[in-house]
């Protein structure tokens, strides 16, 4: 059995205030005296009023829902991300709407056309698929982060560091020849940092280095048949050197240090590996791996606040555009462990 | 710069139908000839017309929103399962609101009466720590997976059978002795039918068992601690038979198998391994490894299923509500790879 809905009226009867300033005390509370601010949520306990949050949506336009576009959960950078995201829903409030983008544009954008009719506030896409140009078109707060970011504001990891860091640990674990593998990134995408970093620390120091800049595929499958192809070379051209591996990300390197496992039972002493990310695989792996650690916490809660801030800017009566898109940097941490000296 | 709103006014207007049919088109569409139907369909081709959702919920109830709570996204099974839940949106159009209870039932409560502010359609719960007759008490669909479900809907894996199918696997690899590791789960859970199942095969089958019903956890570094403390257990108790262990689920056995490959830099011939989930780490293991696999697209897809049902009797204009919760039971499928014979 259903009771009757409390309604602005019966508030205002109750509390012999008029209807507006029961509606005042809902959409711009500081207009009220403390004393009456208090007098009505007195009242609403009273009544046991359950606010209607669709209601109060259409007056003032704070949907409190924010729209977050990951590629997959497949990668366990994503699936962490998306953890940490929704955790700052303790600090900010804001609810979640999430979508995973699998790489079909059509349905993504379809998807940023209903989010957009539901009034969200703002958007925190990992997704590259739709680019920063069209994303900022749809006059809403975005922040992007790791993903191409020239017209959004974003928040990424140093990349450029991370490949220093990486490189300078492989270095030190005096490997005779350093290789990156990684995809073929275009300079825009902020994670190619990481290759143009570790090529100067190899230059800096006239190390021997190889970049294998190719297409890993997009399933475990696939990864896994061209990282094993990958071996094969490294084995025949790279045979007693001890090779330095800088893998692109944890799940890769997950992958890499499983197929050695499977050949020698053991990391071999000819094989240093660092990963990226410091997602939950690089110490869940047959032996802890040593990664750049993104911040993945810091990250998400910097989004959220940078976000915040923004959606925070939308609902001043004068709101203050900004000239340009704000871009954070993340320092990323060195994490040593078991595949490096 | 924003072009002005289109109205239903305007609609009304271009078509020469009152406002009350355009609100009828968007509301109750069936109740206007396909001819109409089409005539106003053009016009907001014509007229540019954008959607408002948040008015039209309040229209007409419909939100199309979802609420999902998980656990977390730590357990390999929830990120999987909740990749799934979110991939039905190109078949329901449902948007989820996402949120990680992480075992605290006071922050899930508190979510839970926003969600019920945002008059949310219906609710898929995996998390386990509010009970179901809470839960039933919402007065909105509800389908639970795999956690208590006496008074809601659910969905969940045939635990029985696939307990009989670890059983029996682990004897045609000619064990020596069986073990299941397990929390000690009461029986409303439905995961306690992998124990009973797994007992009944070891039983009728007169084969040596042993179960060690513990709590491992809830981080990697508690289960992994908790696992190898079991592990050397075992080593003393059962140096040299042939142990086959039936663990839990897909985690908890990589972490198992990492803890072999470290020892013995292989997995030895006294150990066979079955998990649970099929969830990816159960390929991306060191070694792929047999497990009991829960169909999750099947699982998510049925559940949606379930709900969607459940949401649109809701919407008719004298629903019929279910005499009982509809439990859904999917079968388990058996996937033997290299840790079984």
């Amino acid at each position: 059995m259903k009771t009757k809905k409390v309604t602005f009226a019966d508030i205002a009867a109750y509390t012999h205030f008029s209807k507006t300033t029961i509606s005042r005390y809902f959409n711009d509370p500081d207009s009220l005296t403390l004393e009456n601010q208090q007098k009505i949520a007195d009242a609403l306990v009273a009544l046991d009023y359950k606010e209607n949050k669709v209601g109060r949506i259409l007056a003032s336009g704070r949907t409190e829902f924010v729209g977050v576009i990951i590629p997959n959960l497949y990668m366990h950078y994503y699936s962490e991300m998306l953890n940490q995201i929704l955790a700052t829903y303790e600090t900010y409030g804001y609810k979640f709407l999430v979508f995973a983008g699998n790489e079909n544009p059509g349905a993504e954008r379809r998807y940023l056309e209903e989010l957009m009719a539901y009034n969200i506030e703002g958007l925190i896409v990992l997704s590259p698929t739709i680019s920063s140009q069209e994303l900022a078109g749809y006059n809403i707060p975005v922040v992007g982060i790791e993903r191409e970011d020239q017209y959004i504001c974003s928040v990424n990891t140093d990349n450029y560091l991370g490949g220093v860091q990486a490189a300078s640990l492989l270095k030190k674990s005096r490997c005779d020849i350093l290789l990156h593998i990684n995809a073929d990134l275009p300079d825009l995408v902020p994670a190619s940092g990481r290759i143009r970093g570790f090529v100067d620390i190899c230059r800096e120091n006239s190390l021997a280095y190889e970049l294998i800049l190719t297409d890993l595929g997009n399933t475990f499958k696939d990864n896994c048949e061209r990282i094993s192809a990958i071996l094969d070379q490294l084995e025949q051209k790279y045979p007693h050197q001890k090779k330095g591996i800088f893998m692109p990300n944890d799940t890769h390197a997950n992958i890499l240090l499983n197929l050695l496992f499977r050949r020698f039972g053991k990391l071999p002493e000819t094989y240093r590996i660092v990963g990226f990310d410091n997602s939950p695989i690089s110490e869940e792996a047959v032996i802890p791996f040593s990664t750049i650690g993104q911040q993945i916490p810091v990250i998400a809660g910097e989004a959220m606040k940078l976000l915040s801030s923004l959606m925070e800017e939308r609902k001043k009566r004068r709101p203050v555009p900004l000239k340009e898109p704000v871009h954070k940097v993340i320092t990323p941490i060195l994490i040593r462990r078991d595949t490096t000296d």
